[in-house]
């Protein structure tokens, strides 16, 4: 009998041992070891990661002390891998399937699945959790026995993962896997946000607060709606050059508004405010000044960035009353995993969505914690961790 | 030659002496005296006040001490009248026209009045101003030929008054003058803000904070757009019965929310939070309350109530960025007057739309402080004052 050649062939329904890179203690480099990655449960898939990348939100939590500081964890939510073996009820993915984990679950059934309006599912409710989605366990243990956390439902930093079926989304080969591990999370929802939440017209002005990966991927996705008008708004100059790329037109640093407000040069160079404003920094006082760039009687703003929690908004009753501007909050840019990440991959794939220039970096897994400083130095603004290069 | 029957055969051109309610000082009733009302300029027109109604902002001002109290002035926005005569420039209307006036402009050349999506006319935005719009004077004076401040361009406590035709808005005359003066403001605004600003959707569930004429004008613009549930917040358990009237289904009184908040009485009752809720108290803590029963996801709170100046809305950040949840806040109901007001006679004279639950007092001219009483009392939702009964 010959060898079918399926990833499952010999590990299937079995634990695997594979290497995966742990956070041992909040902020310190994580350490490569041997892990046991146990089979699929029902509704659950095993996938071999390809590739991952780093995002903001790694770092944030891996920084974390205090109550919600799991150790140790294994980190990566942005990523792209390949089915190894399914669980039962598993019947959408099958083993070599090429797939995109994400932390925004898409169950297919709840009510805000089956909404047009809404991408937060109702049956796997996105939360800050270190368990599996949906009995609250883990899936790794280290050589001792030792119970590892999971992350954001996905934990890349590992060779192998268990990935609940609602938080996959299976997607053409075709697509380099350094490419396709960036539509995850932070380019996806970037994106997202200009297309799906906010729904930027043709023709109309946008400004983004923060040029991060997030800021340029909304700028992206306006760039790809048509806006005739991209401003930026950072603090590091730099971000003009590459943001130009991305379609930014425009470029203000709020340090260099001596003489006026940031919210009175926008409004100036916009003519009245900008028709869609971005936060994706993260800072109450930032949201505040994109609610103020935006202009009256249709302005959006959207809040991408996570601020510390327990922060708190403040407006002026008076300008929400008499604006008519509307504020509101993306999570994963309001894209539905499963409908919206094959559409982004296609349209990569017809070159008209752009992926590489957001690629500034690429490191083998060994060198994981040069990603770390990377990103944290601010000089990436993605670095791809393959995981066998 | 025979009379013209032209309202102005007599009169155009030339001052017109008539009785006028004026507000000498803040929160002292109204006196009824004789005043001089100034021919229009371009762009105005002279109006025979009909009937006017009192609205709370009309209370809110008349208090008002400090810079923005300014007195004697003729308070009064929510009317109907008849065109006695026309200044330069006005090709719209002519002598005998029945018009509404409005406190918000519908220039129809702004890029504001060319969108559908906005009623915030940039040409003549709104203010809170005591004059006429285009050039900053008064067209009253009293007998001793002191000015009299106007009041929201409209001043309709007079029995005549001159108004921008950008104010004014031609409505079939067959609609009885003691209803068509509601749609001049507050009824207007309720239904139009559940009409335009919302957008409510058949079927969805809607909650209303505040049960005065805007909160249940709200509910008959719910109610026209079928949605299932309309439940009423308010302190006074009375609202509810006349509520029924215009769709409430479920009544809430925050004072009998014992062991639970009111978001959560909320939230079980809708099983997740309203599809839509508004605010037509002011307060800010009220907003908050009121984002916090709105559906995840796609849910969304539309602030109308006119809180204290310098009040802050506070939000919490997670909240925005985790909830999807949309703010916002209506002007007008986020109505086109010239557009839109016809369209609402149209369907009270239909039987759809209810306007006449609304009007609980009717008083003559020379009563219109008891009309004050009523409505600080809390006893009217809306009190007809006629000029000439």
């Amino acid at each position: 009998m010959e060898d079918s050649g399926k990833e499952s062939t010999k590990t299937a329904g079995k634990p695997i041992r594979c290497r995966a890179a742990i956070g041992r203690e909040a902020g310190e480099p994580l350490v490569i070891e041997e892990v046991m990655v146990a089979p699929p449960e029902a509704h659950e898939v095993r996938i071999r990661i390809l590739c991952t990348s780093l995002c903001h939100s790694d770092i944030t939590f891996w920084k974390m002390k205090g109550p919600l500081g799991y150790f140790p964890r294994i980190f990566g939510h942005e990523a792209i891998g390949v089915v190894e073996s399914i669980g039962e009820n598993v019947d959408e993915l099958t083993e070599g399937d090429m797939v995109i984990p994400s932390f925004m679950a898409d169950c297919g059934e709840c009510v805000d699945c089956k909404s047009k309006k809404s991408n937060l599912c109702s049956k796997l409710p996105f939360k800050v959790s270190p368990w599996m989605h949906r009995d609250e366990t883990s899936r790794f243990t280290d050589l001792k026995g030792e119970t590892i956390y999971h992350f954001l439902y996905v934990s890349s930093f590992s060779e192998y993962t268990v990935v609940d079926v609602a938080h996959l989304t299976k997607i053409d080969p075709a697509i380099p896997p350094n490419r396709a591990c960036l539509l995850s999370c932070g380019v996806a929802t970037g994106v997202g946000a200009a297309w799906r939440t906010a729904d930027v017209e043709a023709g109309s002005t946008v400004a983004i607060f923060g040029l991060g990966a997030i800021g340029l991927a909304v700028a992206e996705g306006a760039r790809l709606r048509g806006a005739s008008r991209i401003i930026g708004v950072d603090v590091n100059p730099d971000k003009f050059e590459i943001g130009k790329t991305f379609g930014l037109t425009d470029f203000v640093n709020p340090a260099s508004c001596k003489d006026k407000t940031l919210s009175e040069v926008i409004n100036e160079m916009t003519g009245g405010g900008a028709d869609y404003c971005f936060e994706c920094v993260g800072l109450a006082s930032l949201v505040h000044a994109a609610y103020a760039c935006c202009r009256k009687g249709w302005g959006k703003t959207v809040v991408l960035g996570v601020d510390k929690p327990g922060a708190q908004l403040s407006l002026n009753s008076f300008e929400v009353l008499h604006s008519g501007k509307i504020l509101t909050g993306s999570l994963f840019g309001g894209l539905k995993a499963k409908s919206d990440i094959p559409i982004l991959v296609k349209r990569y794939m017809d070159k008209e969505l752009q992926l590489d220039e957001f690629v500034t970096h690429e490191v083998s897994f060994e060198d994981i914690n040069i990603a770390f400083d990377l990103l944290r130095e601010g000089q990436s603004l993605r670095c791809v961790i393959w995981m066998n290069k």
